[in-house]
């Protein structure tokens, strides 16, 4: 027998890229999909693309729903409209998409009792009413950040959806999660972003012919490293604001670790190096699926 | 009419993918291509891919050459055999196409008067006898470094060949070379080598359960991020060595722009941050074609 949930609509608020893409997957299988929304000229995109069963810019949109899913930017996600939060029906099992969890935990757990934090690990460089995807999810981590406080049936059902959208479900801890992301996901922006400015910085101090050399010559490996750095400069400085504390501590980590390097390139211990670059290269495949480590 | 160095037999020493690759489509126009191998396995493999006229472990086979191209390791262009130094024809162009100039430059040019240092910027992530491709210069940057006592001729013969294989050729100092190579190539090894020690290190230092996280939420974006400092470890042991002092200034001006970053988050100055990383969002453009700029 499916999952209650399943039998009633499911409210989506916010039609970017991650709440579009659920709205449209929830849609082919066969589920009422009700999206709330900020303006009304993105509802009426959302009506275009055939995302939604319905939408409003109304919060009362939500009644009925079973499931509520806040597929909102993390600003609008940790200080929610209290027209948004009067409108959430108290029975629904209410989930968010925030890639940050400890704050996101904090806050709702407080707002709702069948509050479920989650994170759909899954992205693409689009945002927008436009940006949405079938099939964004499959095979992509799903992750909860369930408590003791978290109610059983509210989670069982969350999990039903991620696996019912194709995605790999993990549980941890909210500390461990945001942990992890501002490792592999916010350190990694900022590390990037450096390497454009220190590009920039460095060759118009030596003047116009270097800046106009390193232009010309950079290549594939270059526009790698600098891909998350070059993204959009609202999602990172949120991302960063709320998880400030995990982030503060893994750029610590990382720019010991880069000194480290620096100082056999200083040494000339270049066996040493060597060692290390090595082990970087042994240390990849662990993180990086095979499909995901060529150029 | 025909430039007289195609005219003869250009020597190609070393057939790995640089090698390889100029052998193939030299011969793919109608020259007579002869290679120069340290091994005889390697020498078998060449001919069974067809890749030159003839091939040889014995210097004897550059005789009558017009242009030799040095397509070495670095590590063996800088300390070169005697037995090839004495079997380059000295009416032979000589070029290289080592990633790092000045040191090549200064050892190269007492050695034979028409050397000319190049550096043909392509690649895969493949080496070795294997790797040779057609058409892998197309495109791509050739950036010759040449000084006042660098022959006329010899240059013209070497933009001659970088523009039959499709090339973009570019001159400059050797020193404007190596400063640009360390910032856009060397350098991100370094940084993105780091963020491989800092995702496992600081997650180890957590417990086992956040190292299992990072790897299993790891994405697309640390994928891209962790690419060159993943590769080759001998080649960037190389690089770092021959290019050590316009690594280490590079080195410092980044520390100083990811510690900038660090101060506004630190700091809580979230509108310096977001600009900061708008500014990072715009160079990156300027650095990278649009080809290149998805993910």
């Amino acid at each position: 027998m499916p999952m209650p949930w399943r039998q009633l609509p499911v409210g989506v608020v916010g039609l970017g890229l991650i709440g579009g893409s659920i709205a449209l997957d929830l849609r082919r299988r066969g589920l009422i999909v009700h999206g709330l929304v900020h303006r009304e000229t993105t509802a009426q995109r959302a009506r275009e693309r055939d995302l939604v069963d319905q939408v409003s810019t109304d919060p009362g949109v939500l009644q009925g729903c079973g499931l509520v899913v806040l597929a909102l930017p993390l600003d609008r996600l940790l200080d929610p409209d209290p027209a948004l939060l009067a409108a959430i029906p108290p029975q629904a099992v209410v989930t968010d998409v925030g890639s940050v969890k400890q704050p996101v935990l904090d806050r709702w757990q407080a707002l709702h009792p069948r509050f479920v934090p989650s994170h759909p690990m899954a992205g693409t460089a689009h945002a927008g009413v436009e940006a949405g995807l079938v099939d964004l999810f499959v095979g992509r981590p799903w992750v909860a950040t369930p408590t003791a406080d978290t109610e059983t049936a509210a989670l069982a059902s969350v999990q039903d959806l991620a696996i019912l959208l194709g995605a790999h479900w993990l549980c941890c801890p909210a500390a461990a999660h945001d942990q992890a992301v501002a490792l592999i996901s916010h350190l990694p922006v900022l590390v990037s972003a450096a390497l454009l400015q220190a590009a920039d910085r460095s060759a118009a101090a030596s003047g116009d012919g270097l800046s106009v050399l390193v232009r010309s010559l950079a290549s594939s490996g270059f526009a790698d490293t600098t891909r998350v750095g070059g993204g959009n400069p609202e999602l990172g400085t949120l991302m960063a604001r709320a998880n400030r504390t995990a982030l503060l501590q893994a750029l610590q980590g990382y720019q010991h670790c880069l000194a480290g390097l620096e100082q056999l390139v200083q040494q000339g211990e270049w066996s040493g190096l060597q060692a290390e670059l090595s082990r970087a290269q042994q240390l990849r495949p662990g993180f990086v699926s095979p499909d995901r480590s060529a150029g």
